[in-house]
């Protein structure tokens, strides 16, 4: 047998028991958004709201697809305009107070992660009677919610398949990952067609945002069973791939399709079983922290956030970067990789001021202990923003 | 980066249309055949029916788990017992009629695939006005089932968590395999711990049968993603690992619950999203007319008839044997690797007549044209047999 002998620093695997459960109903390939009329129709629904973003969910098609597959089913619909990235609470707010006048049967998202998030929340939102911001911090349990069936036109999170959403409230200074078995949507159609339009620098951020779901896991610590290191660099290799070949030529459909399948397996929860800690996160943390503060994507908060973070925690533990590095690319290629496709990898690039570092720190060390690999203190939090710089 | 580029006959990827639902739920680990009543219970459930085969439910103690746990939640139940490995259709009937007299709410196979495949059939027949047979030749189409909520013994054929059953007819000389989106179970409790006391060959038997499953699709022509491919490489090359563990020491969690957790995600339909015609399978169908005249197990006919499948096969295409045999190992090394298992290769060992030869090639034939690597007809298949013996 060539290749893929157990390595040797393994000591566990498959060590923790899990759950795997994912009632979505997910839809992939061609012209599938066409169908959104009917499998609304086939829950019994009579009127939805609708929510997207900007420009993309016209430019794609995916609004003309959507809205005249409602009409032929003879389903009302509701519009909620104006998911920005980093979805805020309060769009979220002004969504479910307009339900309060104008209820709906289930909740339409049309476009990417943040939509989807956007939408999640109002679907529990819209069934609890107190403001959204409880929810998202934990301080009330989601109890029910209105279903979500959505068309994704953009890839990255895997909010179309998991129980996760993000919302950032600026008022408080939080951005917040909360999650409930009810979170995930009902249907999800993904059609890499409608992602032929996505600008550049999107579909960098969004594959380097997949690359860090996959890397968050496979930077948890040493005792990573081989099974999902082997995983993992498949679906490292795979993104590899595609990003490079999507800048050349956006409309490829077959590398816009394992693009976006990958996206999706990617933090849908399938690669954290058997894994101790489900993931360490901390680089997804540190670049929450700075998107919070910055306008910036949350890959391209990655995208400067993970090498440094890995840099710093590898003196510490160099065996996960030992693997990568024989496996996939060393560190400095990594870096040279990411600035080759257009994404920033420090912190000056995108205007960071150097009196903020403090500032940063402060809001990420708020989480602290954190970490897998290593365990984060505020001291070494700073030291990570440092090398970032 | 280091390997994983693209195969030079890579055509195409990603190119089909498909649905992923899998509205199972999956509890995997230690200890978890506890938890099986509340879990009964949580759906309302007062009464159930256990189906098991022979003495591995005593001995695994998975029944004493079981029962406790039922009576704990005050569940009553009936039993059935004495499934056969490729299960017939006779002990559905039984079942069935036993319902007809004492209804119950769920269906609770205690075993392997052959346990749970025959739970399947009985959930289906029961809500059936009519003979079982109907259903699974598609005479009918199944319209509502039992629900079914299992613990699994033995890991082989991913009947947990996908909506296939296969049965065998003696009387119509038949071994069918159908599905419907009905048949998923609702609930398959995988404790890896519960499969320490299979005996040896079963263990070989199965995880040739898992193997098998991921090389239908490994070979099923010029088109399969470089992203399938790596997939298959990587659960390959964790059978190989386990097996030998396993082997080595039945006892060794870690390689049984790598063996479990590849078993339950190679033939759960995950593998075969993107791919063009989901798999070959002429090996299964080669094996299934194999099992069918003689009593040997689904492992045995397909460690028989697979390499002899890819050996006639490979003279029309030989691309996909070359990529295995570069990544994994060549055909004599996996004929080598099965028989220093105690798996059988050849005919002559599990002692078929020669005269048979015709009669297996006729019940294969039935199916034929079949195959996507290469269309094989009746003469094709004695072809094949002949390798075989």
């Amino acid at each position: 047998m060539k290749g893929g002998t157990c390595a040797g620093f393994l000591r566990e695997r498959m060590i923790n028991n899990f759950t795997w459960y994912i009632p979505t109903m997910v839809m992939f390939g061609k012209g599938l958004a066409q169908k959104i009329g009917d499998q609304i129709a086939s829950v019994g629904a009579k009127k939805i709201m609708l929510i997207m973003g900007g420009q993309s969910a016209y430019k794609s098609g995916a609004y003309e697809q959507v809205s005249q597959s409602l009409k032929k089913n003879r389903i009302e619909f509701i519009e909620i305009v104006g998911v920005k990235s980093n979805p805020h609470v309060e769009l979220v707010r002004e969504a479910i107070a307009r339900l309060a006048v104008t209820p709906v049967d289930v909740i339409v998202p049309v476009g990417g992660g943040s939509v989807f998030d956007t939408a999640k929340a109002v679907a529990a939102g819209a069934k609890y009677n107190g403001d959204i911001w409880d929810l998202v911090k934990g301080k009330s349990p989601i109890t029910k919610t209105l279903p979500v069936m959505g068309v994704l036109t953009a890839s990255a999170t895997s909010s179309e398949m998991n129980n996760i959403a993000v919302l950032t409230n600026h008022k408080t200074e939080e951005k917040i990952s909360f999650t409930s078995p009810l979170l995930y949507p009902k249907l999800s159609i993904i059609d890499p067609e409608l992602q032929y339009t996505l600008p550049e620098r999107q579909t960098v951020a969004g594959g380097i945002d997949i690359m860090a779901h996959v890397m968050e896991r496979y930077f948890e610590g040493n005792e990573v069973p081989e099974l999902l290191f082997e995983q993992y660099e498949v679906y490292l290799r795979s993104m590899l791939r595609c990003i490079p070949e999507l800048r050349a030529n956006p409309r490829n459909y077959d590398a816009r399709a394992e693009y976006a399948w990958i996206a999706t397996l990617s933090h849908n929860g399938s690669l954290s079983y058997g894994l101790k800690n489900r993931g360490d996160f901390s680089s997804h943390k540190l670049g929450h922290a700075l998107s919070l503060f910055y306008d910036i994507s949350h890959g391209d908060s990655i995208s400067i956030m993970m090498p440094s973070w890995i840099e710093y925690v590898s003196k510490f533990n160099p065996v996960p970067l030992e693997r990568f590095t024989k496996n996939i690319m060393g560190l400095d290629e990594l870096r040279s990789t990411f600035r080759s496709w257009g994404a920033p990898i420090t912190l000056r690039e995108i205007k960071v001021r150097e009196n903020d570092i403090e500032r940063i720190a402060d809001n990420v060390a708020k989480l602290a202990p954190m970490g897998t690999i290593k365990t984060l203190e505020r001291e070494d939090i700073i030291e990570i923003i440092k090398i970032a710089w």
